[in-house]
């Protein structure tokens, strides 16, 4: 018997039909003798509607006002689980932002939370009652409505199992776990039992979009064990704790979770595609203190966020060719702000190419093994993909090649790290 | 320059466009040099479509999650008209009902509005904010929001005006005011400029649907000027201070404003009439004490509103009939109540009729004249129409005629009183 925080995204809630579904599950939960809170998204378009309404009213709007409007979306679902576990005989109440409170700062429309005042939660949920709160939305020191930026109800589940002090909290999506990769390109992906925080926060911030990156942060600073599951279930299906999902833990709990496995622990958890980089070389800059800044600065004070840096060897004496990466849709703004100063940079041209992948593998079992990144240099150049620059991190290997040899370097590399299912 | 509260309906607010309208009507009277607070409805048809959502999830809904539901419709419009108004260059912010506060008593999905604490919401619009406040909603003792039951907006903006002590209440609606009667009945309807609270709430009740009843009564309560004027205005039009609508006012006021006036004061001031009225008869119940007390005491806690009530003289000695109206929407479940209570009653048959209307002269210039009901009863017997029951009041007569003869009787009266525009 625990504290269970359930999560149900927009495509679970579409609708009065698969509400009566997701009440279904919840029930369950409770049955298995579980206090539960549930944290639920909008209906699937809903917040979209809501955010062109915005854009037609004002195309410049004042996110304090587009949160009132946007935050609307799941107060409208909130309300409609409870009314539907009610009528399933399950004792529910909504709990909207304002009323827990889930106070964040004042940052309208990309809003942290600073904390739950879980009191009345708690209190509410020991009683029996099933806690229905929207996702997305919290309340500024100004007591105004304030929305957490798109996807954030992931994060407001996370919060919300860290202030009840929650055993787990589960999310409910339209996959049914982590996998070792994107399926859709490798047949043979595995579904992952477990997964520690930093694996899943260097998987999903390259492209294994399953959970809002900043809900595993949170999570991880906050020791909350997050669960992945589908909420396409069947209805006989058993409650959450026995279902197959993807655990996502800490680093601790994971070497204890295979203290008693035989297996030795993979290398590499997975493997993520990201093809959204967008790779721009800047050639024969000066090669002098400060050079770098002088590119750099201009980006990062237009929020542009810079990946991989390589600083190529310079063709000639004084002279270096700088190579990065950054998200495609920011290529043409930096292109602008680049040529802008290409005086003071002294570059000589600026070479642009949309047309590249980021491959990583991840792993924390890299740590503690050598030989993981030539493996994969050796496994790609064995198939004559070009590698275009390198980049590493503790427990992550990442490479940019040809955009259009995406999928054959994820499956090359899937079999060369002995990830296939049999 | 006063302090103005404007309220605008569903129609108004379907769509950015139409808000777009409102917004140009609420920055006119911000230049016209008044502080202004608007109160908005939900988008037209988005309140059904919530009502729809509810019943969908628990058709026994309970009405506290009701709440949380629709009431997010009018959060979307008032966050929507901040939104425009800025665009326009005004400064402006929304103010839900928890934020304001409007403090309700907890009796979810009907409540009524408790108090106002305005010191937020007049400190903002003496700097220049319009305030913009979503109708319908407020929030409990306990920190639940509620609403106020349909049409309900209306309420919340007359209970706005008098928390902020406002100079007058703006009611924009699709009709341009009220008149002496249903202008598609008679083509000579005329527009009044005047009209006192307690003429408004014989009209509204009889079937003048322009405002919410309740709103009327809070209006006359706690003195405020509601004036109704319509919102599809050119744009080009005047600031609402010299529009043509109707004012709603005191007796005093109106007596102030026709001294200059060297015409008389218009004996009746309107002609409504109802077609939603049922009849029923009970005849031959015993002429015995506490025998009305037994037909009307299971109505009553059934929540059954009888409107006329008339008892002819008997036939036979020691038995009465007992002719009572009630709305048409609860004709059959009194008719069942009462053929359930047949023994202690004691009646003989019951009849009904739902071919009824009633036909109400309203106007309280009729206190200081006698002859208003015995016009009445001469011009409709010319014309043939038979009175089944007669019902008055200080300031109105009513009386109830074979539905058939609903317009021809309007139109007879009409005439009659002398209200006919030139």
């Amino acid at each position: 018997m625990g504290r269970i925080v359930m999560k149900f995204g927009g495509t679970s809630m579409a609708g009065t039909e698969r509400i009566r579904r997701v009440a279904t599950i919840v029930r369950r939960q409770q049955e298995a003798g579980h206090e539960v809170a549930v944290v639920v998204s909008a209906m699937a378009g809903e917040t979209d509607r809501l955010v062109t309404f915005c854009r037609e009213a004002n195309a410049l709007y004042d996110p304090a006002e587009y949160d009132v409007v946007v935050a609307s979306g799941e107060q409208v679902t909130a309300g409609l689980l409870a009314l539907t576990l009610q009528g399933m005989g399950c004792k529910a109440r909504s709990w909207l932002g304002w009323q827990v409170p889930i106070q964040t700062d004042d940052a309208h429309a990309k809003a942290r939370v600073e904390s739950i005042d879980s009191a009345a939660l708690t209190a509410s949920m020991a009683a029996g009652e099933i806690a229905v709160i929207p996702g997305f939305q919290g309340v500024s020191p100004a007591g105004r409505v304030t929305t957490l930026g798109r996807g954030g109800s992931d994060t407001s589940a996370v919060a919300v199992a860290a202030a009840v002090n929650a055993d787990r909290c589960d999310i409910y999506t339209d996959v049914d776990g982590v996998y070792t990769t994107d399926p859709r390109i490798v047949a043979k992906a595995r579904k992952l039992k477990n997964v520690t925080y930093e694996e899943m926060l260097e998987l999903a911030s390259v492209g294994s979009k399953v959970l809002q990156t900043r809900s595993v942060s949170l999570a991880m600073k906050a020791g909350v064990r997050v669960q992945v599951l589908s909420s396409f279930i069947d209805d006989d299906a058993p409650a959450a704790d026995t279902l197959p999902g993807t655990m996502i833990v800490s680093d601790e709990e994971l070497a204890k979770i295979q203290e008693g496995l035989e297996m030795e622990r993979q290398l590499i958890t997975g493997i993520a595609a990201d093809k959204n980089e967008a790779k721009i070389i800047l050639t024969r800059v000066p090669d002098r203190p400060g050079a770098v800044a002088t590119i750099f600065s201009p980006l990062a004070a237009a929020n542009i966020n810079v990946d991989m840096i390589i600083q190529n060897v310079g063709r000639d004496k004084g002279e270096t060719d700088v190579t990065f990466t950054l998200p495609s849709s920011d290529l043409v703004r930096a292109q602008a702000l680049l040529e802008a100063q290409k005086e003071p940079i002294g570059f000589h041209r600026l070479i642009t190419d949309g047309k590249v992948a980021k491959i990583s593998v991840v792993g924390v079992g890299m740590r503690s093994h050598a030989g993981v990144a030539s493996t994969m240099f050796r496994a790609l150049a064995d198939r004559g993909i070009n590698i275009q620059a390198i980049s590493t991190s503790e427990i992550k290997v990442s490479v940019l090649i040809d955009e259009d040899e995406t999928e054959l370097a994820v499956r090359v590399l899937h079999t060369a790290y002995g990830l296939d299912a049999e």
